[in-house]
């Protein structure tokens, strides 16, 4: 088998610039690295990574787990941690939990292996038991998107509640009463406290919760087209509609253009998130503005702080959402 | 330090099951696992990841180098390959090259140290020569949207030319000769490729291409909308628009529907890569498809089995667009 020694023979440099090209030092030349690419190839030589993590041990990977990447808001989350990561000189990993316990357990067991020191961490089913033994056990393990009591310090998440009683409120203080609510079905703390801040704001101005408009689906696209056709089919009136997120908007503002019911002359709409999707929608939606990449950004940062054995510093733990105006609201007045 | 052994003792199971419980055997039931997670973190006890691997050294983790995952495009490729990966029961980590060839470099050599044999690149940026040398280096590394010469059977691509011409072509045959075109301002060759299917179109149908009626800029929203404004700006009429990609035209949508310009009834617009925002714009956008799903599943199902040293299987290399009519799009005899 080929050494070391043998690749930098073989492409005419030391065996110290072999080594900063394997290593990614900066003041390897192109034509070293190229060569020594080369040279590699030719000889089948192959860095053994883990014998180097294990004579090194530093803190070169973050690793983060989100539930999908493809959905635009995680997409938006990879991005910022990844940006901190490429900031900071780490280099991210990224794997995906999918709102399930065992594949959220295993994307995290998975990076740990992969030597990943400090963590990000997105994960809503696994049990507080479960989630803080890992906490325990990885001191730069962050979570992202839920509070674990015990570890608060360690965890940056959004007031759901109040970003669901504030799209509410918003609706109400334009006149409208007959407010419906469509609510994702993943079982995540997420959907309950987005809706009980809508059951709040109802109930603050003594308007009465009707179950016939609530409709329940998947938080996409095409959850939003279904919860939206349940809606309309129970022929309950209705003159505004509050969103899970900006992709039920979408589908439900789909189906009830589809329907001629113009969104906002007939129809008021107010989403949740504030993805790029919304700038895209006509009339651009209003929406609860979610701050996922500041929130991402600290969440990183307090992570690769953490591995590195810094002391902990305060940090905004709860973020407060806010209200985005913008074209799918309308005054109950103004409605013909 | 503590023992694989003290942790048995502390959780009250056979070291067998602490070891079923680290390398996520099926056997271990869940009561085990909380008790050997329990002790782990009590003891804080980390399997060490690195000389596990070592002393299996199995291909148990596929590596996957996208652009940039918050870009839906990308979104999509990663979701697919995530599922083949977990159907064949490997793990999947993911990283972002950015388009930039020292950072698809980083993203490659990243995930070979972390111990993905099998391997799924998108690298548009990165030499011929350097690419080369990685696959040979790397007997299951497979690259998708890029042909590379002398590895054409471990490469998965689109005919982009041919979608180019595609596009171009309906709007000939619904009657349009003023074809405007927005183009990606990313020097990869998707962008060229594209644009050249465009100019062959026209340039079959004797129609003169008129470089007033080409705008350039970033492959997503904004850019499509700055695209758009340049366009407009310019004075040149046009009836019918070709864009780079679903983004660039969801960008160009918004910005033709706030100056007053209809589509389809004064403007036809056409994206690119079928992208889930295509079926959530209105008009619904009419779009060449990109069949990003199975061309992803292939090149994770053909990394996979080189991986583990499994002979070459005949694949499709190259795939074809197909358009995707919506209505987005109208004949020009019937435009007012």
């Amino acid at each position: 088998m080929a050494t070391i020694k043998d690749v930098a023979r073989l492409a005419g440099v030391s065996v110290a610039t072999v080594s900063r090209v394997i290593n990614d030092a900066p003041k390897a030349s192109q034509a070293s690295r190229n060569a020594v690419h080369n040279a590699m190839a030719e000889l089948r030589y192959h860095p053994n990574a883990n014998a180097r993590a294990l004579a090194h041990q530093h803190a070169e990977t973050l690793g983060l787990v989100v539930a999908d990447v493809s959905d635009p808001f995680f997409g938006a989350m990879v991005k910022a941690v990844d940006s901190t990561a490429r900031t900071t000189g780490n280099f991210l990993l990224i794997s995906n939990g999918y709102h399930d316990a065992e594949m959220e357990r295993q994307a995290i067991e998975q990076l740990l292996r992969h030597c990943c020191s400090a963590l990000v961490v997105h994960a809503k089913m696994l049990p507080d038991a479960e989630l803080s033994a890992f906490m325990r056990h990885v001191p730069g393990m962050v979570l992202i998107n839920r509070i674990l009591p015990g570890f608060e310090s360690r965890c940056v998440a959004l007031d759901d509640r109040h970003g669901g009683w504030l799209a509410t409120r918003h609706m109400i203080q334009e006149g409208h009463r007959s407010i419906a609510f469509l609510c994702s079905d993943h079982p995540i703390s997420d959907a309950d406290d987005r809706f009980q801040g809508y059951s709040a704001a109802l109930h603050d101005q003594g308007i009465a919760l009707d179950s016939r408009l609530i409709a329940r689906a998947a938080p996409d696209e095409t959850g939003g087209e279904a919860a939206m056709r349940e809606l309309l089919s129970r022929g309950v009136p209705f003159s505004a509609v509050v969103c899970y997120n900006d992709s039920m908007a979408a589908g439900a503002l789909a189906v009830l253009s589809d329907n001629g019911i113009e969104v906002p002359q007939t129809v008021s709409l107010i989403g949740f998130d504030d993805v790029l999707i919304a700038r895209y929608l006509r009339p651009r939606l209003t929406t609860i503005r979610y701050q996922v990449i500041a929130m991402s950004t600290q969440a990183a940062e307090l992570a690769i702080a953490l591995a590195q054995g810094q002391a902990l510093t305060a940090v905004t733990n709860t973020f407060t959402p806010t209200l985005v105006r913008r074209h799918s609201v309308q005054s109950l007045t103004q409605i013909r």
